[in-house]
């Protein structure tokens, strides 16, 4: 269930500690330091907005945005309408979702959407506990389950892994696609009646995959932090076909945080906007603005083209391989470069994040998404130091290896 | 419970009908306008602000804020450094709390860290239910009931009035002081073993109430929307005492949202710190900078005594006296100047908040708040012309009323 596909390698039956003890041969000038590729953190967009300078600067005076209100007449009242406008033309531009006839949801990073959606899918009546069940398939984002269980709702309960679900009654199934961490397209699992689906599409943007087709789902979630590199700002949205659904997710903002910060939201739009200007050759005048999604998907192919170098001939760790397809957004067939890599150790009984923590790189274990400990999920989208440190101690782990087994 | 206190006035057996019959004086010009001061949106800080112009600019780059981290060596990673130091600076200088010795969690707005408390000291072993009550004195602020039941909890859970609490066991009380929505300095009612306090201290600022000691307390809220007028920032703040206490709080930031827009928090510091310098006559150069308390106090005292001045002859209203207090911060006796008005009918059998409703005024009905329907809680800190409507507005219910009596 959490296989890396299309890839075989044999086990040579080696073990942690004999990595361990070899792994010296690490360059001196990072000797101490940890990287943490444990978080998604989406440091690798530095330097594509460090090359705009002064072009994406926004500015607030002390007297702007003081209301709760940003636009009384919508029934989210609190979203920026020239947010909402910049999150339709930038789907409309790269054509990964539909935005027409759906009602816009913003939130303090898609984290808070995602609870929002379950208050709005579960049921109210007070008449009896009908808690629904929170389900994804295996290996899912490590979130959705503390999500889930935070508060211990009477709305909703985390039912662990949707290939194993066999509950009558309601459900919620949460779709990830590409997957966290494995980086597949997926569909909804279960398939059974009285299920609805929440999709989160968080990495359905052109560095990451093909767009193939603009999404048409129910409930679509999408975050700054992994379309634009804007983690800081925490900020996400939902578009929802159903309004009443729009409406309960909008009441649980204004409990939850009464809305969602207007400096937040009003630096997304200028950042979204610059977005479309620089994929639109008719906007981009004397200025050396570079196609963001190009950019970055150019700087994804690299990190991935040196992390299979470097595995490729290996015999310990295999990460998964990812079909060739056609992009909609980009005109061309074009692999995979997901946000994570998803690693499988070949090395018996091995706790993966162990090891590498032994190496001085934080990763988050496979158990956390419902998996085995030989597997962990590695950010790839750290700052470009952390990355080649990275390569280098994976080079020495996976070099040491090979010298022992010899 | 609800009463409002040391004002005397005559039931005249008026009825919502005659009021409105003769409430046809109104200004023509605003014939159709509906004014909303059913929210405390504080849009009066807006003169404040205006005239302060480019000294209170804040600029973001696209480069900047990128991380989910603020401070990696903070047990509350999403805090932004300069946020936590102007935090302390504030209240050193305001000398509403101590800050000595205290953890700062930093929330979106100070409904997220309610919640973030709630969560935090509830008992969370897994061996049997054991909801925690959480209780408020009534009058008490709408929003605790709907946060405490939001997701139907089986960690805590709304208990209702803390004058008619008689539970065993652990409870939570929310002490909000000055109350919202009576403006009245407020302590833990209902004293009691195993009881924890949560000091919801919104209000305690200098424009609203003497400043008559440091508040020294386990937890004690704090929201940039009601000291500095910035609601739409969605910032607020927690000092804590124990440490465990507020790590929790932090988990619970982790999973509700990952942190707090940093772009708001940094604009917050800006704002703090603006306010420091206004009240240091040290830090004020050439420029006109008015004391920031001391500005909006005289703007809050004015529309006190606007509303005290229709009321005072009439006998259908009725609004909350406050004692004179010195406050250690303005050196000087002081009148409380709340940012609500807590009003009652006098009428008989009257819903207040219809009776406002049907001039076109939106105001908070008294049952929200534990209370009757004779109360209504009005907004008082609106923007100049919607206050200006509103006293035009009541005069006019109040004279047609006068009117009719004779």
């Amino acid at each position: 269930m959490c296989g890396v596909t299309k890839t075989v390698v044999e086990n040579k039956s080696s073990t942690i500690s004999s990595v361990h003890e070899n792994g010296s041969t690490r360059n001196h000038h990072s000797e101490g330091a940890i990287i943490n590729l444990d978080h998604g953190d989406p440091t690798i967009y530095e330097s594509y907005w460090k090359k705009l300078g002064e072009m994406s600067r926004v500015t607030f005076l002390g007297h702007q945005s003081l209301s709760y209100f940003s636009n009384k007449k919508n029934f989210c009242w609190f979203l920026e309408p020239k947010l909402e406008e910049e999150i339709k033309n930038i789907h409309n531009m790269v054509g990964n979702a539909i935005v027409e006839d759906r009602h816009i949801v913003v939130g303090t990073g898609s984290s808070q959407l995602i609870q929002a959606a379950l208050y709005a899918l579960s049921d109210h009546s007070l008449n009896e506990p009908n808690t629904i069940s929170v389900v994804s398939a295996s290996p899912y984002y490590s979130a959705y389950q503390e999500i889930a269980d935070l508060l211990r709702s009477g709305l909703f309960k985390w039912a662990g892994d949707a290939r194993s679900f066999d509950k009558d009654g309601p459900y919620i199934e949460m779709v990830t696609s590409p997957n966290n961490p494995d980086g597949i397209i997926r569909q909804g699992l279960v398939n059974r009646p009285n299920g609805v689906l929440i999709h989160d599409l968080a990495y359905y943007w052109p560095q990451y995959t093909a767009i193939t087709s603009p999404a048409d789902h129910d409930i679509m979630l999408f975050t700054l932090s992994k379309s634009t590199g804007h983690a800081g700002s925490r900020i996400g949205w939902a578009l929802v076909r159903d309004k009443d659904v729009a409406k309960k997710m909008v009441k649980f903002m204004e409990i939850n945080s009464i809305g969602v910060s207007k400096e937040a939201q009003i630096r997304a739009a200028t950042i979204l906007e610059i977005i479309c200007g620089s994929c639109s050759q008719s906007v981009k005048p004397n200025i050396d603005l570079d196609n963001f999604f190009e950019y970055n998907k150019n700087l994804m192919a690299e990190r991935w083209k040196r992390l299979r170098d470097v595995v490729k001939k290996n015999d310990i760790f295999y990460v998964t391989k990812y079909p060739i397809q056609y992009c909609n957004f980009t005109g061309d067939f074009t692999e995979a470069y997901p946000a994570f890599a998803w690693m499988k150790c070949k090395l018996e009984g091995v706790d993966c994040e162990k090891l590498f923590k032994e190496h001085k790189i934080l990763t988050r274990s496979g158990r956390r998404f419902g998996c085995d400990p030989e597997y962990v999920r590695i950010s790839m989208l750290s700052g470009d130091d952390d990355f080649d440190l990275f390569i280098q101690r994976l080079s020495t782990i996976i070099g040491s290896q090979s010298l022992n087994d010899n």
